[in-house]
């Protein structure tokens, strides 16, 4: 073992192409159906919303996708991102484990999005779209978006679910200094949160909702299409960048991870870590244990149902074979946002009924308690959403120190919390509460399921 | 000339040893005077203020200090720094000139100021002190403080201006998050703090204000030390570490920059920089042009009197030779908080009249206009601080334009702007104003200055 602190890759290591787990898997995810035939959707149906490249990307069975050289350029601003050995928190706790964190807080915008921005809008401007529209929570997929539309010289548009748009100000700003125009969820702009409105005047949104009013601005624009910053296929393939460098930052440090665990919101952060790394178990080469982390309020994948449900609240989506708690939870403002989405990403909900990963939810103040911890010994503040991966490895490294276990641990600390500072200043003011999903809310929630 | 974006150096060419540019002037600067005898201050008169080694580092004539190891394992969490090159920029601007930015956002508080943050806290604690007392403006230097004493074990307590205080509550939360305690100032918590609020109680503070009340706090309490930010020999020392890194980088660059340009507040981002690189300029091996940049509403060096004036407002230093505008002077509370100070390192001081380096002073609404150009093609949004050196190097790559010149530019890209969003949607809004200083407030300041 080497007494580095960080692993980094030169330019020339960038992954020049994007891994499709779904080549390896022994059976593909269901499709997408059409919520009026209850057939697959095809091309047609989802041409209003995206350009080609990404629709084929959406069904490809291909292994690997080529990375565009234009989306390369713009990654070599801040890729390859660095592994970190997290000595000083190892160290903190007193546990022979080994952890590992790769950051994604190097981008431009603080977190992992821009992978999937970048391409998304480079692909809609090689086809002629002028403009992109979008729904964020916390505000790093819009971040995101607004810098990669910036970048192509395209138009943005962002809905921003209210809870955080108001929790959040300092977002708004950096959306608007890369020239995106912002909207708090649910608008008056749109048919879908006017109808919210008209029955909540008060709600504090949810991602859902956001889906419904980008969707609906953007099929009513020829010259628009709707991006989304997770749950679909071709947002966690552009992902994969993140385990593919992973992969190579653990040759350098002669190591070899025995449990990767990253959060799901809607699933990119942790499948673009976790599925290169799945590819090799699955070849036979390595075994980690894969574990998945949600929010104890908002828990798709332990207490959710595995069934098609709508993408969005309104209902103007495909329905998705996915782990929901019903389009129509709307869940607690906690104030990890990015995980506040009724929904889980299809392919990453395959997965885990495949048996591949397992998943735990964990209550905000043990994540929060972790990020502390975390800060005060490795010097970054994790986002809200990483944390709670954090919580998972603390408890990890704490069991280790009981068994004596050298255990390594990887982690995707998928992004910093200097626009989510507001949070830790609740948690630290001790104002915040643990917001556990009550039965009786999760039943009636799952009652928007659509039978199937 | 090479296709890179970023040049990338490994933990193994981190500096070991800190540059001292005083070993290498023709004279030495003037010492600082105590204000009562009017003779050279001893290491006996700083001792309550700060610990001996650095005390000792304060008045070495060594040409190199090493760097301990401890510091130095604190320093991997995100050093080396990348070096840039601006290539995106450059086609936004179609210049002729290449632009290099070295990165100092990348530390944990997004600046420079862990750079000696971190060696000052071990210092500190290894000669027994308990707590660290300091001031901050924009408040950068206050959370790197925090984040070192936290690091070391330290109690750590920050007197933030008032007007940063208000304008950016994220940072106070980022403080807190690693622990310390803040107080606006003025404050009631000290004499100098209740003093100023007498007369003015609506004041919106000032560096020299706020170190007042921390200089008067820690003299009071044997167990605690006073750590200041800039200015100081010791600070620009630590520093240097920044401008080490980018000559290394610009070998890997196979570059060799013609015009070095920084900001300057207190003189340590710009000094960190630009002194390895003036020790290669006086010993014949290169000849880049170096210009400091300041902001019109507080500019010691191109509108102040070279003269012994007290580093703070209450007259509790010693008396320091640099130029200044007067220890009473109070600048407008302009968004670059960090360059809010009335005086400027003595050391730079002295350089700029032995005529080593140049000044330019810039209204903050160029210096913006400069920042979103920066961010929208860069994809990092530059601290207000920097964007004052990035308007002068837009100012001299448009020239670049004109004349065809292929002159290479090296600037100091000191921190990000995550925690001063606020000052980019005012200036967005359109409600920022120039604040250029008048003659007549000038005179006025300047009075202030003891006759000597």
């Amino acid at each position: 073992m080497t007494g580095r602190t960080k692993y980094l890759l030169d330019e020339a290591d960038l992954p020049t192409r994007w891994y499709n787990v779904v080549a390896d898997l022994a059976e593909p995810p269901p499709p997408p159906l059409h919520p009026g035939t209850g057939e697959p959707v095809g091309p047609d149906d989802l041409a209003p919303l995206f350009p080609q490249a990404l629709i084929a990307q959406e069904v490809t069975a291909d292994r690997y996708v080529d990375i565009p050289e234009e989306v390369l350029d713009v990654y070599r601003l801040w890729r390859p991102s660095p592994l970190y050995r997290a000595r000083r928190l190892e160290k903190a706790l007193g546990t022979p484990a080994r952890i590992y964190y790769k950051y994604e807080g190097v981008s431009p915008v603080g977190s992992h999005k821009p992978n999937t921005a970048v391409p998304q809008a480079f692909y809609n401007a090689a086809e002629g779209v002028r403009r992109l529209t979008t729904e964020t929570g916390a505000g790093q997929w819009g971040s995101a978006l607004a810098f990669a539309s910036a970048t192509f010289g395209l138009e943005c548009e962002v809905w921003q679910v209210r809870a955080s748009y108001d929790q959040k100000p300092y977002r708004k700003i950096m959306m608007e200094t890369f020239g995106a125009k912002l909207h708090p969820s649910p608008s008056e702009e749109t048919a879908s949160g006017r109808a919210v409105l008209a029955e909540h005047p008060d709600s504090t949104g949810s991602l859902g909702i956001a889906i419904s009013e980008a969707v609906e601005k953007a099929a009513a624009d020829p010259d628009a299409r709707y991006a989304l910053g997770s749950v679909l296929n071709h947002v966690l393939l552009h992902q994969t960048v993140i385990g593919e460098e992973a992969l190579k930052q653990f040759e350098l440090a002669e190591d070899t991870p025995d449990l990767i665990v990253g959060c799901t919101g809607g699933g990119s952060n942790f499948g673009g870590l976790a599925f290169p790394f799945l590819r090799e178990k699955l070849a036979g080469r390595i075994a980690p244990e894969i574990l998945a982390v949600e929010p104890s309020a908002c828990p798709s994948l332990t207490r959710g149902k595995y069934a098609y449900d709508f993408g969005d609240t309104a209902g103007l989506t495909p329905l998705l074979k996915m782990h929901t708690l019903g389009h129509e939870f709307i869940p607690d403002p906690i104030h990890a946002g990015g995980l506040r989405y009724h929904g889980m990403s299809p392919l990453l909900s395959h997965i885990y009924e495949l048996g591949l990963i397992g998943a735990v939810a964990i209550p905000q103040q043990e994540c929060f308690a972790a990020g502390v911890r975390f800060a005060r010994s490795e010097g970054i503040i994790p986002a809200p959403e990483p944390t709670h991966a954090l919580a998972a490895c603390v408890r990890e490294a704490l069991r280790c120190k009981e068994t004596g276990e050298e255990k390594v641990i990887l982690t995707a600390l998928c992004g910093h919390a200097h626009l989510d500072l507001p949070a830790y200043a609740a948690y630290l003011s001790g104002d915040m509460v643990d917001n556990e999903l009550p039965d009786s809310v999760l039943a009636e929630a799952l009652a928007s399921v659509p039978a199937g």
